[in-house]
């Protein structure tokens, strides 16, 4: 049986065992113990599971030291970046529990009986329900904010589906404690043992996967790790959603109005971007492109400058270090791309790289240049005219962001790049960068593929909806409605005969 | 190349040739115009596609004569029943209309700029944005309202996204009509070509799925057909969202209370609701569980009397026929089943049949006996205990629909059978029969796998949601941003940060 256990991107050397696989009988009790603890949940409604929520928020943030030092040791990610993330990560369990507390999310909605045009109506309710347990795949660069206490455990335990966690191959300590963690502050809330489980391994994650009692699946990583796990559902009986958010270029487009004005701040915001975390965020800008001409080149004197300056944290595993190697090495040797900037390289070893910066002209763009690289590089993308810009971003792949910086007097850009970037992207940001995605009614942490299942966002109060399915109750007699849909007063935003009403406060 | 004819049912006929199969070529030419019709669509804003709609449905009442003939020569339906099934499809698009003008399906939410306890938050705003264009397959049973001008289509167009339909085999001249009347009406309004599309054949059925520019499938059929069209999706670079709505039991159950109180009533219902539209309807009550005993007895007594004085209109095709023959067979020739009512089969030819209804012990049930059977058949399914009621239940596949007959006093049974109903069922119908779907805000027509996709519905006000994506703005200037997130007074449902406002009347 293999012994699972992590390495250290400060040594490169591996750490203590951390569990052994999880062998297909602990899948298949695990994901059956879930299925116990499906009605609980359900029974508990919305105020006990955002009670639920919130003691496991706290739980969080009390067990705080300890999770940060096991983060660190297996990610190198650091103290300081990982407090902040330990920080997100229970602020998202109290957000959902804000988001349940209100209601909306369910749908209610009440036709009553009565004649339409088509004939009698009967009397008809409908809900969002919970679909059941679902399995999460978290990723190597948030051990936090997007593993085993991330958004997708948040919001599938927010609408009542139990969550059965892969714990990573890259922070496999850290996934263990956190799992401990939430589950004692299950237990000590009251809930069954199986509203949260966790299996260890690759063939593990596949044999959850192919459970038949799995009803959704919640992945970020890599396009290969998502096509593998996609592979697998597509060989069960009953095809379930798959929800992966797997690849993103992020372009961030300078217009030559945004250049002449503001050359030096948006090549020195885009070095902080290109860096932060060491370049190993999902929404990292890997695509910039900024015109030629005096004020395109001075902006990228400026980043060239700042990320030949830079050093950054060590790569979070071998895995991403010997990926970052073969992409820079293979943009080194490519005949149209010139690297035109390396950073520095600390002293120490481990999974240390340099940042890279390389430029390449809009003209001689193939899709095969630019694939997403997880770690601090870019490529800068020279154009010359809008025909020519908007012909390179048509030939890169879709993203969750698409950010573009715009000048006073362009308007007609801003109409022309937006009607791209909506169609392209998830989010379209305006004279920012992509990195930092709050956690917030209005957000989207998506976009059309390869960046993420299309429909849906992984962050944000609306990524419940990826674990709802509606349910219609037919002349039902009230005892058996959900109590959000019976009469006498509405608790939550209720559309009634086609008109939206709010619950009195 | 193959030529496009239906079959009469009536006779078993060819019909005179329809159409030409669409070449590889037509197909790419059709899709790619839909692409550019795109930002048309989009242009017109939600008070253009209400109004588009609306001529549509108008342009379908006023050449009703002419389309009910036309399915009726090649359905067998019958003049009656295509007349109400085309003032729903009249009806649908007007009430997508309706959904447009109220607007909640926009999702519209406003994050205003501040502090959280995360950091300071950019400003974020967020809309559901149609997906693009949309592949339709009608069904058999329904040439207008689950077709050509089905809601599929009607709730296509309602979010903004060209529609290119697949001709059904089973009616390719009311299909070519149907598009042709719906076209000519889009050509007045002034909408440009692209916006509806259609192609002949099952190849290029195919062919319209592997499509890169198409980016949902919209299917209403069977199994196998489904099964596929996903193949083919599996195939392409990007996967796409399928929406299959593919088999449906439909289960319904008498408790031994309903039996004693109602036994001639429900046995009279049933009789009707398995016999409606000669059991070609997807809500069709396949299995019936019926309590052992005098009460149960005489429910199962008004029910073979009724099947046996039924005749029904012939089934649509001559796969269903043949399909039909070989299930009925097969109970017939079962061990454990047994044939307690034949109907009349009345003299004409064509593709006609004997409604027939067959009754097997609960404890003897198996999945392969039960499976769902086009035309005018059920299994009366006899129960004992209330444990074997839900054994018999947990061994027969998910439905659209599940429906229970409840007594006086059988709150308990009415509990327990609800919670199992909504976790196999789309909609839960009580002390009626699931034949006869309402188009309105709270219809779901949907259920878990293999139902349907299991997230959403294909009929109600939610169906659109399957044709939309979120997209989010951050810091957008307001010029860019869609008109329904701009300050300046809210003109439809819209949270703003996490406050659901609705617009001043």
């Amino acid at each position: 049986m293999t012994t699972i256990a992590g390495t250290s991107p400060y040594t490169g050397l591996q750490l203590d065992p951390v569990a052994q696989e999880s062998s297909p009988a602990d899948v298949n009790r695990i994901v059956e113990s879930s299925c116990q603890a499906f009605a609980y949940l359900q029974s508990i409604d919305r105020e006990g599971r955002a009670a639920l929520l919130q003691v496991i928020a706290d739980s969080l943030d009390f067990n705080a030291e300890e999770l940060i030092k096991t983060a660190d040791e297996e990610t190198g990610i650091g103290p300081v970046r990982l407090t902040g993330e330990l920080k997100r990560a229970s602020y998202q369990m109290r957000f959902f529990a804000e988001v349940l507390r209100e209601g909306s999310y369910l749908e209610a909605t009440i036709d009553t009986p009565g004649d339409t045009p088509m004939g009698p109506r009967p009397d008809l309710r409908r809900l969002l329900q919970p679909i059941g347990p679902v399995a999460v795949f978290g990723s190597s660069n948030f051990p936090f904010a997007f593993s085993v206490i991330g958004g997708d455990t948040a919001s599938a335990l927010a609408t009542g589906c139990p969550v059965v966690l892969k714990a990573h191959s890259s922070h496999p300590r850290t996934s263990k404690i956190s799992y401990e963690v939430m589950a004692a502050a299950a237990a000590n809330f009251g809930a069954p043992e199986g509203i949260l489980g966790i299996v260890f391994g690759q063939k593990a994650g596949t044999a959850l996967v192919s459970h038949p009692l799995i009803q959704a699946v919640g992945f970020t990583g890599s396009l290969g790790g998502g096509a593998a796990l996609m592979d697998a559902i597509g060989r069960r009986q009953q095809p379930i959603p798959f929800y992966g958010e797997l690849s993103s270029l992020n372009p961030l487009i300078v217009t030559p109005n945004a250049a002449a004005e503001r050359s030096a701040d948006i090549g020195a915001g885009l070095a902080a971007s290109i860096t932060t975390s060491a370049g190993q965020l999902c929404t990292k800008p890997g695509v910039v492109f900024v015109p030629h001409g005096q004020a395109g080149d001075a902006l990228v004197s400026r980043l060239v400058e700042d990320i030949s300056d830079s050093t950054v944290a060590p790569l979070l595993n071998r895995r991403i270090l010997e990926s970052y190697a073969a992409i820079t090495e293979d943009l080194d040797n490519h005949a149209d791309v010139k690297r035109i900037a390396l950073g520095k390289t600390s002293a120490a070893g481990g999974f240390r790289v340099s940042p890279a910066l390389y430029s390449l002209e809009a003209s001689r763009l193939r899709p095969d240049i630019v694939q997403e690289c997880f770690g601090p590089s870019a490529i800068v993308i020279r154009y010359s005219t809008v025909p020519e810009l908007e012909t390179a971003l048509s030939t890169i792949e879709n993203s969750l962001t698409l950010t573009i910086h715009l000048g006073q007097n362009d308007d007609e850009m801003a109409e022309r790049l937006t009607q791209l970037g909506r169609a392209r992207a998830g989010r379209v940001i305006y004279n920012g960068y992509p990195t930092g995605v709050s956690v917030s009614w209005a957000q989207t942490h998506g976009g059309p593929w390869p960046s993420t299942n299309s429909l849906h966002t992984s962050v944000g109060a609306t990524a419940v909806r990826r674990f709802l399915r509606p349910v219609t109750y037919q002349d039902a007699p009230a005892a058996v409605l959900p109590k959000e849909l019976r009469d006498g007063g509405i608790t939550v935003p209720t559309r009634i005969n086609g008109q939206l009403c709010l619950p009195d406060k």
